[in-house]
């Protein structure tokens, strides 16, 4: 069995939302590099009560690793150390090296407030400098130092801030209380499948067959998710595993082989963006208003191959900017695959690009028709040759998932023609 | 003692990090608002196990109420129901009435899908239709059904995606097994003041000012935290310590009056929304390429005010669809304010709008020099009797945060000017 962790991030303003943390997916994905499996990760306020249990717990779980994060500064609220000190059995000294250490820092930092009080400088700076008995001190990259402290589970107190704990966390991971601890992990590997145009439900079926077909499917962790459209299927094995993987992959292959889109886990904003190369391409939108520009601009260097947009929100913006024919608006009515072709087509011409794309529809909540309803959206993707591509979907969704799930099906329609399947 | 909530959120997409979790925040939220402390949330992936483990730690910590977040779905590693039947010791049982709804559900989706096995969907449906005993069903939203189950703890156990879970926590929270968990609540009020344009410590310093000078400030719980740039200041406070809220206003008042720019809790996009009411608004974007123009029309409602929009990416863009003179690029760069001026005007121009904001700026990594480094962004606000506005402003941060800040400060422009304050 893998060497197991678990995470503690303490820090009321997290667990009330009003900050997101982002230091425990940081640890997650660094324990999975590592091959230590990760059992758990839990949030609590600044309470030394609900910390301790939280360390009770995991310990219980069996876990030979615990990374807290947040709780070192200088206030009051911070009392991290000094309760995982008490949960591991440990007396807090003052480190005499690491309060000069903590005075050297916070002296310079301190040269542009003259007023503070020199002796709460000295009380905050000494407040960090206690560690517990026989612990690793994880010199400062902030003012606050971390420790680690070794034991059954091991315990790496880091602090809150991402830019802080991230270098702390390389020194954490070198200790030998620590590599004694993650000993016993294992060396996984993850692939990542991407599809689109499949429902949810036909994967769990063909996952149904392979637990029946596939030898040693039992030693697959899939995990599935659907995200901005697509279908992301993770799995996690042992090296020795391969076949079953690949048994796995033969036959999502043959069930889904035209809705895989990536199985190196490169997502379709990079194929995308591959594809574009050389190209020079322009957006015409109207109900997502320049989100799929946004979206492609996302990259440095998208400049080589985004000329622009034109966000024709109104009608009057679709015929000033893009030279679309009142009439034909009148005729087919703004949603329509005429409209959003000769959106297309404007946008091409205005800006002699190769490459154009265009979206109509109607993203609600109003505006909805029984023969266009919320949701209903018009693309049309024309190249320089004249080849052109016009769809019309119907997405699910309130109006923030339809603009947005607009500007994925969107990268889809670029995708699989410029891949050379206009399907 | 209130009444104390656990939050589980599983799923091992959200537990290593690929996907950020949103539903943990929300529900503290809403558990917040209702007056319900909230004690720990915990993270774990797909394993049975280990939601068992968490869900044991929270009944053993003496929490009232466990909320569940995610594996509702269809497929294997869609535990959730049958862990919290087992951890409540209740026999789960085939729901017709639920199957029945899900099939209605899942019969409208799978028109676009006329390939997928009917015994498939069957078995999938049927799979979502296990209630535990005794338990209240809440109505799908998506396709999952949620189910609420009474003891001590009581369970919420809601689906994980965001748009799903929010109308059924509203559905969970009316009934009686939930409403009986959280008898014990105390009654807070909160309140939510937004500022613009002034640092963190310059809040951190008025608020030392008021823990000396504002008499029942201890009754007070204050977090801030920054956000899109601007700074959120949330108290809550007890009915009975409204004194030591109103005199802490304010004190914020005197010292930063003109950086308020919301007591109320409304953002700044509800503001500006209305204050364009009546107006007619075009944008032209360059390093933000859409995205103030995605975000004005966030709002329903929105093409009654805005017009349409340029995504002026290329030199060419800005010459070819705004009117912008090239020797004016040539003379002055494409991040100027010159060009940002030229911009707006070609936009307002073109489109025959009242009101015309424009940006362009350095996103990076590249493309940075030492006068114009990467977060050098010009900013124009052009107004049809000639009143204009340019800025040029320093931002900090990657690509993606240069972008997002620059919507935010022409959301910040555009409030300061409609409001009659050019500041």
């Amino acid at each position: 069995m893998s060497a197991r962790a678990g995470i503690v991030v303490t820090g009321t303003e997290v667990l009330t939302g009003r900050i997101q943390d982002r230091n425990g997916p940081w640890v997650a994905d660094r324990l999975l590099e590592l091959g230590v499996e990760l059992a758990h990760i839990t949030i609590c306020g600044d309470r030394p009560g609900d910390i301790e249990a939280q360390l009770r717990f995991l310990a219980a779980e069996g876990v030979d690793l615990i990374v807290t994060t947040g709780g070192l500064g200088p206030t009051a609220d911070d009392m991290t150390v000094a309760t995982v000190a008490r949960f591991c059995g440990r007396e807090l000294k003052l480190d005499s090296r690491v309060e000069d250490m903590i005075a050297d820092i916070v002296a310079r930092l301190m040269v542009r407030f003259p007023n503070v009080d020199p002796e709460a400088i000295r009380e905050a700076n000494r407040k960090q400098a206690l560690i517990p008995e026989g612990a690793h001190v994880l010199e400062p990259v902030g003012t606050a130092p971390g420790v680690v402290v070794p034991g059954k589970p091991t315990v790496i107190v880091l602090p809150g801030p991402p830019r802080e704990l991230q270098p702390m966390w390389k020194m954490a991971v070198q200790t030998p209380a620590v590599q004694e601890a993650i000993a016993h992990r294992t060396a996984y590997r993850q692939e990542t499948v991407r599809m689109f145009g499949l429902p949810e439900s036909a994967l769990a079926d063909t996952l149904r067959a392979a637990e029946r077909g596939v030898t040693g499917f039992d030693r697959l962790e899939i995990t599935t998710c659907l995200r901005r459209g697509e279908i992301e299927m993770v799995t996690r094995y042992e090296p020795d595993a391969a076949d079953a993987y690949a048994n796995l992959m033969a036959l999502l292959r043959e069930r889904h082989g035209d809705d895989i889109f990536s199985e190196d886990g490169s997502t379709v904003d990079e194929q995308v963006a591959r594809l574009l190369t050389g190209r020079w391409i322009v957006t015409a939108e109207s109900c997502t208003a320049g989100l799929l520009a946004a979206r492609l601009t996302e990259r440095p260097g998208s400049s080589a191959y985004v000329a622009g947009g034109v966000v024709s929100y109104s009608n009057q913006a679709k015929s000033e900017l893009l030279g679309v024919d009142p009439a034909l608006i009148e005729t087919h009515g703004a949603v329509s695959e005429p409209v959003a072709e000769a959106m297309a087509a404007g946008a091409m011409r205005r800006l002699g690009a190769d490459t154009a794309i265009a979206i109509t529809g109607i993203a609600g909540p109003g505006g909805g028709t029984p023969e266009k309803p919320v949701g209903t959206v018009c693309f049309s993707l024309m190249m320089a040759d004249g080849r052109t591509v016009t769809r019309t979907l119907r997405l699910p969704g309130n109006r923030a998932d339809v603009r947005e799930r607009s500007t994925t099906v969107a990268m889809h329609l670029l995708r699989r023609t410029l891949v050379g399947d206009p399907g």
